[in-house]
C-alpha cells in the first residue's frame, strides 16, 4: 500500500446509505489523489452508484456483505449478531492491515464497542475518546470526549489531553498546543474531584503541549485554547448545545431578513457575505467524530450527513493515517505513563505536608 | 407592605457596583410602579446616583454599609468576614420580611452560601438550583440547575423537575409545562444511573408538569420542552457554550458584512432586521439567575451587567415574589414527597420482579 491511503468504508451505515457514501469517497478522491478504497456493503446498491464515478470506481473495491447494523440496534447485541456486518469487516480491514482506517456513518455506540474489540486501545490508554475538529473565531480547535465516557477518572483525562494534543500538534500542525480542562469556573478549587486532580498532574507534567489551566463553556466557541478536554457526558451536551444554538440563530436571522421588503433586499444584497457565513460554520465541514486511542484509525461520521459531510470524516480519517498519529501517540504516552507515577507521589506527599511546611 | 413589592438591592454586587444597580432600578420601576427599594451598600456612592432619579428616589431607602463582599472571595470566608456587607445585610432583609427578594451581582458562590445559610431551603428541598429563562425559536424556556450543584442525586433532579414545573406555570403562564431531563440521547437505557433513575420517578409521578423525557443539547436552544432539568456542572457548561457560540456567530457575521462594499450596503439596508436579531438573542433580556427552592426569593444578575440587564434581573426576583412561587412550590413538593416513597417502593420491586412476571 505505499504512497497510497487505503479507507475502508461502511456503505451501509448513515441514513443515506451508499448514496451519500459513494459519492462522498469520489469527493474526498478530488481532493486527495493517493486515496484508495474498500466498500463494505450491499453490491446491488454500491455497484450501480460506482459505475457513475469511473476514477473512483478504478482505486476501489467492493466487499459485498447482505449484514448491516441497524441506526437503533444495541451495542452488545450488534457485537453479537453483526460479526459479518459492513460495519465490522470494514473495521476488521484495519486491523488486518488490509485498510489504513475505517469510515461509519452508522451507529455510534456499536462502531465503538467493535473498533474497541477489534483494534483494542493503545498501551496505556484505559478507554477511547471521542474528538472532533470545532470553529471558532480564528482558528479550529479539537474538543474530547464528545460522548465515548460518560465519567472519567483523572487518569483518562489525562490521556485524553495527551491525544488532543498530539493530534493538535502533528496532524494539524500547532507547534505547542493550549490544553485546557473545561470547568464551571476557572480557579483551582472549582470543579469535581477528578478534574482537579487531572488539573494536578497537567501542571507537573512534561507532554506535547501546554496546560493552560481551566476553561469554560464560552471558551469552547471563543477558540481561548487548541484542546478542550472534558469528560463524555459534558462534551456531548456542549456539543449538540452549540449546533442548537447555531441552528436557533440562523433560523431568527433568516426570518428577521424575510420581515420587510428593505431587509430583504439587504438580505439579497450581502447574499455572498451571508453565505460565506454559513459556510465557515457549517457543521458538514467538521463532520467525523475520530476515535482516538485505538490501535487504529476509526472516524464516525454523523449519520445524517450528505456526500459533502461524509467526504470530509473520510479526508479526516486520512489526515490522522497519514500522519502517522497512533505511533506518535503511542510514544508520548509510555513518556507520560513514566513520570506520572511520580507526580502521584508528589502529589500524595503534599496533601500530607502542606505547602506551607514543604517550602 | 400591601399592593407593593420591596426589592433588597445589594448595590455593591457586579463590576460596576451602584452605577449599574441604581439605574437599573429606575429602569425595572418605570415597567413595574409597585416596586419599592431597599438600597445597601456605600452610602456616598449611592447618594449621587439616587438623586439623579427623583421618583426612584422617592420609593427607595439608603441602608448604608462599609462592608462589601468581593468578587474572588470564597463562600466560606464570606460567611465569616460578610456579615455586615451589602450582600449579607440584604438577604437578611427577606429573612425579616423586610423586602420580598433580594438581587446581586456579587459573588455568586458567596450569594447562594449566605442565601441557604440566612434563608434555608424549603421543605423537602434538599439542594437550592440556579434557574434561568432561556431564548428558543419560538418561546422561552427555563433551565436548571445552572452551576449550584456539581452532581446530583435522582432526588434533587425531581425536585429540580418540580421547581421548574411549577415556576414555568405560576411565573410564566404555561398550563402544563413539559420537562425533559437532559441527556446525551433520547434511549431509555442512556446517561448516569441518577438521570435514568429520576426519569424512573418522574415517569411515575403526578406533578404540575408533563414529563416530557430525555432531551440532548440541541433540544435547549430548540425549545423542545419548556423546562429542562440537569445538574449543576453540565448546565453551566451548556449555558456558557451557549452564549460562547451566540458571541462566535454574531463577530464572524459582523466581519463578512464589512467584507465587501456591497455586503456593507446589504447590511445597512437590513440593519433593523438584524437589531431585531441583536435584540431577541441579547443575554441582558434573560439575566438573572433564579435561586429556586429557598424560602425567600433571591436572584443573581451576571456580574458584567449593565443598567438594562441588572433591571432585568430585578423584573425578575420581582415576578417570582408576586406570583407567590415559593408558597406553591411547597405544596407541590409536599404533595410529591408523598408519593415519591410509594413510586420508590415500586420500581425497587420492579427491579425484584421483572416486567414479563408480573404482567
Amino acid at each position: 500500500m505505499s504512497g497510497h491511503l487505503t479507507i475502508a468504508l461502511d456503505a451501509m451505515g448513515g441514513d443515506l446509505g451508499p448514496d451519500a457514501v459513494i459519492p462522498a469517497a469520489n469527493l474526498a478522491l478530488m481532493k486527495k489523489k493517493n486515496l484508495r478504497f474498500k466498500i463494505y456493503g450491499d453490491l446491488k446498491r454500491i455497484e450501480p452508484l460506482l459505475v457513475q464515478f469511473p476514477k473512483l470506481a478504478k482505486v476501489s473495491e467492493i466487499i459485498h456483505t447482505d449484514s448491516a447494523v441497524s441506526p437503533d440496534e444495541k451495542p452488545s447485541a450488534a457485537l453479537r449478531s453483526g460479526k459479518y456486518s459492513s460495519m465490522r469487516l470494514a473495521i476488521n480491514a484495519v486491523h488486518d492491515k488490509q485498510a489504513h482506517c475505517v469510515v461509519s456513518g452508522g451507529n455510534t455506540g456499536a462502531l465503538m464497542a467493535m473498533a474497541k474489540l477489534v483494534l483494542r486501545c493503545l498501551p496505556g490508554i484505559e478507554r477511547p475518546a471521542i474528538a472532533s475538529l470545532l470553529p471558532t473565531v480564528d482558528k479550529e480547535i479539537v474538543m474530547l470526549d464528545l460522548g465515548a465516557n460518560l465519567e472519567c477518572t483523572a487518569e483518562m483525562l489525562v490521556q485524553f489531553a495527551i491525544l488532543g494534543s498530539v493530534y493538535a500538534r502533528v496532524v494539524r500542525g500547532h507547534d505547542q498546543p493550549s490544553v485546557g480542562l473545561l470547568n464551571i469556573g476557572s480557579e483551582d478549587a472549582k470543579g469535581h474531584d477528578e478534574i482537579r486532580e487531572a488539573a494536578a498532574i497537567l501542571q507537573r507534567l512534561n507532554f506535547p503541549g501546554r496546560y493552560a489551566g481551566f476553561v469554560e463553556g464560552n471558551d469552547i466557541p471563543m477558540g481561548t485554547v487548541d484542546v478542550v478536554v472534558t469528560d463524555g457526558f459534558t462534551g456531548n451536551v456542549a456539543l449538540k448545545t452549540a449546533e442548537g444554538v447555531s441552528k436557533l440563530i440562523t433560523t431568527v436571522l433568516k426570518r428577521k431578513l424575510k420581515a420587510s421588503p428593505m431587509a430583504m433586499l439587504g438580505a439579497l444584497l450581502a447574499s455572498g457575505a451571508l453565505k460565506k457565513l454559513k459556510a465557515e460554520m457549517d457543521p458538514r465541514r467538521y463532520n467525523g467524530g475520530m476515535f482516538l486511542g485505538l490501535d487504529g484509525v476509526c472516524v464516525k461520521s454523523h449519520g445524517g450527513m450528505d456526500a459533502y459531510g461524509f467526504s470530509n470524516a473520510i479526508l479526516h480519517a486520512a489526515e490522522i493515517a497519514d500522519k502517522n498519529f497512533n505511533v506518535r501517540v503511542a510514544a508520548e504516552i509510555a513518556e507520560v505513563m513514566a513520570q506520572e507515577q511520580k507526580i502521584k507521589t508528589e502529589l500524595a506527599k503534599e496533601e500530607i505536608m502542606p505547602q506551607e511546611m514543604v517550602s
